[in-house]
């Protein structure tokens, strides 16, 4: 997952003129940049979780195979390491399998195989699989428009990944634009009586991928089983729809199995003056099952342990504690994120900041900061520390720096999250393609280098930045 | 396929004002090509051929539907249509599976999912699979020196396919680099003493998918199963296999069945001079299995038809006949070819020239000839007619425009395909993303246009082209 932000518009570049540096504090940002810079540790660690883990949903035997890796490698390092019990939806894909079995012109004999991957969460088909003639539409407008003619049928929502505005910088509108079809697809398709849902899959670069991904059912409404045709499928049943009735034949099975129990994997870096104050420095070790979770989330989870690794390596401690957090089922809704705020209120008001890594591994650019108004000057220093990696730009946002972080935002936790360049994330995301291969080692280093940047210019200043206003449950 | 030349090295551009053009062969050019230009009926022959045919692999019920359509489109624009028989293999993918089962670092109960394609023509393993260490190396020459190790072994071919290369405008040349794997490979590895090759996939653009296309067996070592990984399981695999032994299980299940008797669709539009002489216009009727065949050869085969159907539509009678065929098996072995070349030599001596378009859809960019040098100049008349196309390079090569034209150009006949810009067409060549969608419109009015040029010139002119000397057998 990523958060939803508008990345070169309505930035603000710190002005390396303004903001009032602590010398000893912008020393210590350099040291940290420069070894960052040179690291091999995290890459070498990412490999490991990408090659020998790989796939790692919620509630596998791969994921608590993360837990104990990631802990592993702590623990050599020296750190204590606790593992926090969370329980955690356990849905697995089982087989998937979609026809055209008729439409206008068919030959004889000819059925068409489709390319499709079950959305996390569908329910199943009948064992035998259903069939029924599709209904095309473009938007959830369009089907209440056409809700009459929705009965018994199976919905297609043909709504295409907006590549340019993702090329232009805007990945995360254009992942919002369709991604609310992936995840209220099936409850809109039920709510006008169909028997399925499918969606186009939500992703850039059209190489024949279905992206998966959550969905949510709707409890008021029937649920129905659903997927993500790649592009090129839903486009081609979209052409021979116009031309007159076509059937599908899908066979989805999918289980919900009960939940399960897994753990977050937790590791402080003392503060030398405040210990007990903590900035959190995290990313998510659960993937989905498709690929490796390279982007999502080895990159950001791998680099926030980097992060913390590469403090220690250098003996620097902040004044504060900075705490590195793996946190588990981020994609199957965060049980990792809540668990941990719903722990213990008064740790929690210790929390003074909190930062996610959760947009994969492109090239850092900058910070993106959930803080009050009050609390975004103070971040230039940072921002000027982070100039010479060409990551300058802050931006505020209005949510959340991170969907594990969504919690404790809501608590009054500042949450940040750096900015990277996600132009071509979402050609990868959820999909088969999301490889160790598709990472810059560059990248990483200087991923590591920004979050542990950010985690000790936070965790180090004299005063904890203003809290949020606590949200409305 | 393509056949191989060096796209934008050794080639020479026709000269403006060199060429003594006959004013009335010039302007029927510039008639068809304006009338080719704004072409509609050919891109929708070639959606009815994706969407509604799809996959068509030679012995297949969908090859035959393809016939059949070809032909039906033919005979309702008011062209006699011949459906000459060939005999043509069947081979079929079935179920194909892999596994990492072991691997250093391995966490206990978790194995790794590797996507892979049979190769064509590939024999099965037992039913219940294979399993072996892996041997990886990076060309023949390592394998030899490695002999010793290969013996029992899984041998991975791990050959990147050269993006570089293709992306700058050789992507004959990379193709030709990795393919060699592709078909010989098993062979290779078979006579070290291994139970199975596998080798990186052959194409452009990292998404996880393995392209399949045709291998060969050496008849004087054993037949050992081969697939292709995607380029991403390859590397994996590699990596893994640097740290220590890697295990894996292959179940590959295709079945070669007995020859089915298929066709060659054939058209004439008739000569107004010379009928009984004859260009051909053509392309490939069959396709991989894995997808549409849109790029590889849906674009060919239908531009090819929809040039004889342009001449048709502006009553435009050549010289002599201008005859569309559709090959059918090229994928494997070229069956239709062959048979077409051997059925009736006095027939063959008439043929003056024959045009393939088997390089996708890009922009039409020029001509690649085979023809003697001496018949070199004689073309510069066309390419200043193609000049308003952008498609006025003229290549001198060394062997037939085309596979399926590779027997009659062995016997003495000039052959020749429009050079197109083939930079992304291994990206999606005999994967599963060679789709419609892949296509713009109006590359396949521009490839009409060219076509109808090249076959109308070819068959207007006077004299015909010089012969090519016979090969030796």
């Amino acid at each position: 997952m990523i958060s939803v932000f508008i990345l070169f518009s309505a930035i603000s570049v710190a002005p390396a003129d303004e903001a009032a540096s602590d010398p000893s504090v912008a020393a210590a940002l350099d040291r940290i940049r420069d070894a960052g810079m040179s690291d091999a540790w995290a890459y070498r660690r990412l490999a490991d979780l990408c090659d020998k883990i790989g796939p790692r949903i919620s509630g596998s035997r791969q994921a608590e195979a993360a837990v104990e890796q990631l802990a592993a490698a702590l623990r050599t390092s020296g750190l204590n390491v606790t593992l926090q019990p969370v329980k955690v939806p356990h849905w697995g894909r089982g087989e998937e399998q979609a026809e055209i079995i008729d439409y206008p012109g068919r030959p004889t004999g000819v059925t068409q195989h489709l390319q499709l991957n079950t959305l996390g969460g569908s329910v199943a088909t009948p064992v035998q699989g259903i069939s029924g003639q599709v209904l095309v539409v473009h938007s959830f407008d369009e089907l209440r428009a056409r809700e009459a003619q929705a009965r018994g049928k199976i919905v297609l929502f043909d709504v295409p990944f907006n590549e340019d505005l993702a090329l232009n910088g805007q990945s995360g509108t254009a992942y919002q634009q369709a991604v609310i079809y992936r995840v209220q697809g099936a409850s809109a398709a039920a709510r006008a009586g169909a028997t399925a849902a499918l969606i186009r899959t939500v992703g850039g670069a059209n190489y024949r991928l279905p992206h998966t991904g959550v969905m949510a059912y709707d409890p008021k409404v029937a649920k129905i089983p659903t997927a993500a045709l790649s592009a090129e499928d839903a486009m081609w049943v979209s052409r021979l729809a116009a031309e007159g009735p076509v059937t599908l034949h899908l066979k989805l099975l999918p289980q919900t199995l009960p939940d399960v129990d897994s753990h977050n994997v937790i590791a402080d870096w003392p503060g030398r003056e405040r210990p007990e104050e903590i900035v959190i420095v995290s990313g998510h070790l659960d993937s989905w099952d498709l690929a490796q979770g390279a982007i999502d989330d080895g990159a950001g989870v791998i680099s926030a342990m980097g992060a913390v690794h590469l403090l220690q390596s250098l003996g620097l401690h902040a004044r504060r504690t900075i705490r590195f957090v793996g946190w588990m089922s981020e994609e199957n809704g965060s049980a990792g994120g809540q668990s941990y705020a719903k722990s213990d209120s008064n740790v929690l008001a210790r929390h003074v900041a909190a930062i996610e890594s959760d947009s994969g591994a492109g090239r850092p650019l900058g910070v993106s900061a959930h803080v009050t108004p009050e609390g975004m000057p103070e971040l230039k220093p940072l921002m000027q520390s982070l100039t010479p990696l060409g990551a300058s730009v802050l931006s505020h946002v209005d949510e959340a720096g991170g969907a594990d972080l969504a919690f404790m935002d809501a608590l009054g936790v500042p949450t940040l999250e750096p900015i990277v360049d996600t132009r071509t994330y979402f050609d990868y995301h959820h999909s088969p393609a999301d490889t160790l291969d598709k990472i810059e080692p560059d990248n990483i280093r200087r991923q590591v280098a920004v979050l542990a940047m950010m985690a000790y210019f936070l965790a180090d200043r004299p005063a904890a930045l203003p809290r949020l206003p606590v949200a409305k449950p």
